[in-house]
């Protein structure tokens, strides 16, 4: 009986109230083994607080240099957070019939959020911070638009205005998200756009280019800065250790979401990663387990065409393709990499959070990337057990744990496998119109592309 | 603190957990004050069960013959259910921070729902239902999409063919509907089609016909009956008595949710009607109440363009274009109706379910009719304050919770005003980009089409 499931180990979904919800964001840069290496200012000393003021709030800034194991959520965040958190824990009963898997997959639902992502996890906080500092508008650049969506939707809220540069590929494939950002009263325009020097730069070199998140995070920053008063500041909705602060709420629920049915721990957890704010916002508290002891494989998820963990270099590269950004220590392609064109917007970054590179780094996450055709068919399979039609992105997080499920099955292993829907695929179907119709191909990397990587990165400060 | 705002007074949101969950679904039939008069067949006698039986499963027909106060949900229907709901009940509390009302205003949201509607309640016990009988293929017709995306979600799930036609205009305005039936495994064409007499038969008079509801109708029951074999039926995503029955559990949950905060019932119940399901939902359980003595007002929402309830006439009519459907007792405007092409295409109905239409002639629901502009001016309203992004036919609901909540603070009365969200918007995207462009206009009936409704039902049985 479907009453007798409830919070049990056969729950198809576990609730969790919101007295029962962290309050505290967890920082892993307080338990990781090595010292994060420091972001770098242009002379190759490292940044100081005080250079990023012209980008960013104080308090942000400190929250971004923060050391600090746990860090309240205000009040008035969780007011707004709470709309839709605790999102949902499921499992995927369905899916592991259709696989005969002695597997449990659980996977947490990001999508239930107003923009449709994990996104406004961070959106919220950010803008939050930004109006107790003064800020009154906000730039900011988007990829897929999920992040352009989340920060208008937190700035409507909050009252701020919003401004927002979308990679023009996206911009093109995706109106509606235009629309959508419009309809919380954001603007939104393609980048390479006319309205900076940044935009204008890259136009010129190429009219028909279809713009990468490096150059569209060239404009947001320069535009920040080009407001002499002050009044305008810049947000960033991954890569920084504050984003990754504020996403952690994701495994802090999940975590006392298995606790309610009596799991002390999952053998596996997957998400994909673009940037690296969705992975980290599942995986960070389950790497504190595992420095504490417990063995779980945790699993950040790429696209192959954009390989940045798997194949990329561990090295000082800048966030943004003009080079306007501090030097940060990750994993990068080269801030000169032009991803090929697939559906998931937001695995097409040329870099990742230094949280993230740092974790894989000291061995506490083990990256693998998928190519867009498996990941559309776990997707497809997904719809068709789960009934949810998932983002691109999320796809390739399926992909890997469908790919644990059988090897679970073959090994005869009850594994516990966590997962991570970062978003819904409502505003992606474009691509899932051409997979239905045989229209889509795969695109992974050409080896001369890292080799290019390599040469472009060689004139910038090593990580010692 | 928020902690203690937890199911209290100050709840945003109100849990409800699976144990908690209704597990009967409500008929109205077994409690109308004025018996129903009974649907007809072609010879204008009383239809007989049997008679049905060629377009629907004989377990279903019973269920729409019923006159049973309480239905039990089957076990694995609920399990299926349960994926998504109990759907959250969430105060507006942004909304009314915004029109600076006294009123309370609560919502549920129907959108978390894998095909973002309430259309999935009715849908997986029909195709459950079904599958119980023997049925392999399902037919069905769709306006907006929302009811074969659910369809198609729920053949996907429990393994029946899905066969959908979808009204021309909203075929051509949202191609994304097609994909995502096609993400579940079902097939969707463009009515009227070529695939059925009645769908060349519109075609002959018209090739560019935008099509309606009413032929879609037409086409997947000609289509049902054509398959000899018996083991394709029918579908219908509303204004049956069956579909109303399954929708109920939206309000048996909100009186659930209510209660658990203090609230003994709402002053004001307000839905969207177009063809009654996602109305009779949240209605019907509150409609109970009211018959046995609660005074609250309950609102059905409907177009200006096609104003079924507040200006259409009360007689026998068909549900369908070509008159392939029994003779229903209901509010109608005519089945050779064609309406305005407004957005909310689930609002672009000629009839009205007759369990609702009977609710009205029996003064127990006071229908309003909202035009576009006003209704899209509320979505935006919605999306700045409580920042969901809904579905056309929902924002009609806010049109009118906002002025009740508005007519609350000229009166200074703390009303409690309870409406339900039937969907998201994310697929009508391109009417908002219309709307904040200033490119729509307002569509209302001219008074020769009520006359006109009124010679076209001039030769069919009256309602005695």
């Amino acid at each position: 009986m479907t009453r007798e499931r409830l919070n049990s180990e056969m729950s198809i979904k576990i609730f969790l109230d919101e007295t029962e919800t962290p309050r505290q964001w967890y920082n892993l840069a307080a338990d990781l083994p090595n010292p994060m290496p420091p972001p770098l200012a242009p002379n190759g000393k490292p940044l100081t607080p005080e250079a990023l003021a012209h980008v960013f709030p104080m308090n942000l800034i400190e929250q971004e240099m923060s050391t600090e194991r746990w860090i309240d959520i205000p009040e008035e965040v969780l007011d707004i957070l709470y709309r839709w958190r605790p999102s949902p824990l499921r499992r995927a009963v369905f899916l592991e019939k259709a696989l005969g898997t002695p597997a449990k997959i659980f996977y947490k639902d990001e999508s239930v959020s107003p923009a449709g992502s994990h996104k406004p996890n961070s959106a919220v906080p950010q803008v939050w911070y930004n109006r107790q500092f003064g800020t009154k508008t906000l730039t900011t650049e988007t990829g897929a638009g999920q992040w352009g969506c989340a920060l208008s939707f937190a700035c409507s809220l909050l009252g701020l205005t919003c401004k927002v540069y979308m990679v023009r590929i996206s911009f093109d494939q995706k109106p509606f998200r235009k629309t959508m950002m419009e309809a919380w009263g954001g603007k939104c325009v393609s980048s390479p756009s006319v309205e900076t020097e940044a935009g204008r730069k890259y136009r010129a070199l190429d009219p028909e280019m279809p713009g990468s998140l490096g150059i569209a995070i060239s404009e947001a920053v320069e535009a920040a800065v080009a407001d002499g008063t002050g009044g305008t500041k810049y947000t960033l909705g991954s890569v920084m250790n504050h984003v990754m602060l504020h996403q952690t709420v994701i495994g802090l629920e999940a975590q006392k979401q298995l606790a309610k049915i009596g799991i002390k721990k999952p053998d596996v957890v997957i998400a994909c990663a673009g940037g690296g704010s969705n992975f980290a916002g599942l995986a960070f508290p389950f790497i504190l387990d595992k420095i504490n002891g417990a063995d779980i494989e945790i699993i950040p998820v790429e696209s192959a065409s954009c390989p940045t963990l798997t194949r990329g270099i561990y090295a000082y590269d800048y966030g943004d393709a003009a080079g306007l950004t501090p030097l940060l220590p990750m994993h990068t392609l080269g801030h000169n990499f032009m991803p090929a064109p697939i559906h998931a917007g937001g695995l097409r970054y040329h870099g990742m959070a230094p949280l993230v590179s740092q974790a894989v780094v000291s061995g506490l996450a083990s990256p693998q990337a998928f190519l867009q055709l498996e990941s559309y068919n776990a997707a497809i399979l997904w719809a068709r057990t789960e009934g949810f039609i998932v983002a691109p992105e999320s796809s390739h997080a399926i992909a890997a744990a469908v790919r644990e499920a059988k090897k679970a099955k073959e090994e005869g292993k009850e594994k516990i496998i966590l997962m991570n829907i970062s978003g819904h695929g409502h505003m992606d179907l474009a691509g899932y119109s051409k997979f239905l119709n045989g229209e889509l191909s795969d695109y992974s990397l050409p080896q001369e592309e890292i080799e290019k990587a390599k040469r472009d990165l060689e004139p910038l400060p090593k990580i010692v």
